[in-house]
């Protein structure tokens, strides 16, 4: 390792993802403490944390928050293994890389899928998604993405919440990257089960997930679960009995999530920290545009999580060298081809406002002269 | 939350228990930065945590390690659900609740098992092993616990390698709670995978675990993963590829690990750390019997992670009692009920030394004042 860059005390560098991300420096440091799993004011962390995130959440008392140890894709792969019955069928959505993740998660279980997939720049057409939970009366549960980080299209959950409703299938959304930073309603949208993890929109760092679920479905889980580790409804009962994880959690991590709960409800909650990501997304489009640069999404399809941009026409733009440069200023940005369409990605989340925005763009700017692109 | 006791900064308690462990600040500190898990100064402290944790772990360059999110029991289970063939069958050696973990993963993946199960007060009977392992011909792999935490007890793996050498079959360790504080050859003890996690005797963070395993056993598993997410296999090959996590790593716990790592060796190593905690380990013992208090098991049974005492005889003592009043004072210990015999434990490991033990000691005499047992 290049010890000089390591541990001479450079400034970190501004993180354009969509994680990990950069956090405040309050809730790093919350993490500066040993605390055992089962001393009291640690279950009390975890009380609160379940409690909260059912607001942040936009659940009612009928939901469960169940925190998992692991990424986000082990809070998925948990949801899945543990809720889908021996006989029965996943419906998937797919319109980018993390459909396609649901779908292998199933494989690996042998759970049987039904996949409706279309194309990566525009949300799921939902006379397809209808045809199919029409056809496939076998279907126990449907399986979307809310917002996919691939693109950045933000799905309709609502509308396929009440096809689920109609056609009385279980639903499960992957809101990963968008949960915390979008104003919903899980009882209204009809959701069974919401995923998201502890480092995306709350601001926390990387090192555990969560699900928020409809106690009423989740109860009828039991003796689904296909591992130990990832069964939801053991982990939700432990939770609730006497408060502690099952197995060792992340201590400091759930610490540091704490602060960032703390810290977005003084930001004043889900719609301004939803306003602060649409104005880095507004700054940062309009900047990119200035700059020539293209979305790979027509605006009406655009999240406010993640853009994706095409790559310059020049010959002279070379991403690894632009990705290179970009870094070398402070400046992380994210790789991202869809389907064959060279792209990359601009992540709005995270700690970040529109100065550091205006940074990066400044920086954009003084890397495309540099490369002559 | 007792906001009084949480923020306003009275020092952390110390931890004498299986884990979470006391770390040291410099650990904690260096979980003060956000970097992007893509990053190349990120993606170097993996390259040298994987290197390091083979010389930690005695491992030659037949081996390969592994690092996987979430907690120890996910590598466990990681372990059991990658590897074992279908048509396979695993014979776990039971000696106290861990190995019992075992087979609860194994039944959730209706993995076949033979269950070799003896006293918690003793090592496993090895003409009982040899019996089973020539009565099962079609038996894939042993599995026994390195050290029990159950008790402490530290099972024979080496004469138990020699037992799988002997019969041919594939070796699993789970050495959770010693490894890194004893002195092994895996190559020698015929082992094939051995497992433990951030946050014992390396002294990190929790929030993930790692596997060494030797490259031979692995690379013929292809194909037998039952998950997504546990799949070593697929975990190595992305690690070993361009050097990334395949699903977002805990970045701030595995900084915390590096550093921890090079703790490790500032202290002189694996030697040089299993002397510490027997030295923890020997002057509380020697405390505890001052006191009265009984060791479960024999003495040379006994290992130097953590130590099971038996309840006092007295009516006074009441362990809840007892284990608030030593929270009160800012120590922390263990309950741990063995079978029918009411205990609790002591740990010796994490980042405290024979003056903390001393500390504990003088607060348990003025407990056992104050409750009069």
């Amino acid at each position: 390792m290049n010890r000089n860059a390591e541990f001479t005390g450079w400034k970190d560098k501004i993180l354009f993802t969509p994680g990990p991300l950069t956090t405040s420096r309050t809730v790093k440091q919350a993490m500066l403490r040993d605390l055992g799993s089962r001393d009291h004011t640690f279950i009390e962390v975890i009380k609160e944390i379940r409690k909260k995130l059912l607001t942040v959440s936009g659940a009612d008392s009928s939901y469960a928050s169940i925190l998992m140890q692991g990424s986000g894709t082990f809070s998925i792969e948990a949801v899945i293994s543990s809720t889908v019955p021996p006989e029965g069928k996943l419906l998937i959505i797919i319109n980018g890389a993390y459909g396609k993740r649901m779908a292998e998660i199933a494989a690996a279980h042998r759970i049987a899928t039904i996949i409706a997939e279309g194309p990566e720049n525009s949300t799921p057409d939902l006379e397809a998604v209808e045809q199919a939970l029409k056809n496939n009366p076998e279907v126990s549960m449907l399986a979307v993405i809310h917002c996919e980080t691939t693109t950045g299209i933000v799905n309709p959950v609502k509308e396929i919440g009440a096809l689920c409703k109609k056609y009385g299938k279980r639903y499960f959304v992957d809101s990963m990257s968008i949960l915390g930073a979008v104003d919903i309603d899980l009882a209204a949208c009809n959701i069974d089960y919401i995923v998201s993890s502890s480092n995306k929109c709350i601001e926390g760092v990387p090192g555990f997930a969560f699900i928020i679920a409809r106690r009423e479905a989740i109860l009828e889980t039991r003796g689904r679960a296909r591992t130990l580790s990832l069964d939801i409804l053991d982990q939700l009962e432990r939770l609730e009995g006497d408060g502690q994880f099952r197995f060792t959690p992340p201590t400091h991590t759930l610490l540091a999530f704490h602060r960032a709960l703390l810290e977005l409800e003084s930001e004043g909650g889900v719609a301004a920290r939803a306003k602060r990501y649409r104005r880095n997304r507004d700054v940062c489009r309009e900047g990119m545009r200035a700059m020539g640069f293209k979305e790979y999404l027509e605006e009406e399809d655009q999240g406010y999580i993640i853009t994706s941009y095409r790559y310059p026409e020049s010959t002279n733009f070379d991403f690894q060298k632009f990705y290179d440069l970009l870094n070398e200023r402070s400046y992380v940005i994210y790789p991202g081809k869809i389907g064959d369409t060279p792209c990359f990605r601009l992540g709005h989340i995270g700690r970040i406002n529109e100065h550091d925005v205006r940074d990066l763009l400044s920086a954009i700017a003084s890397v495309k002269k540099e490369m002559d692109f």
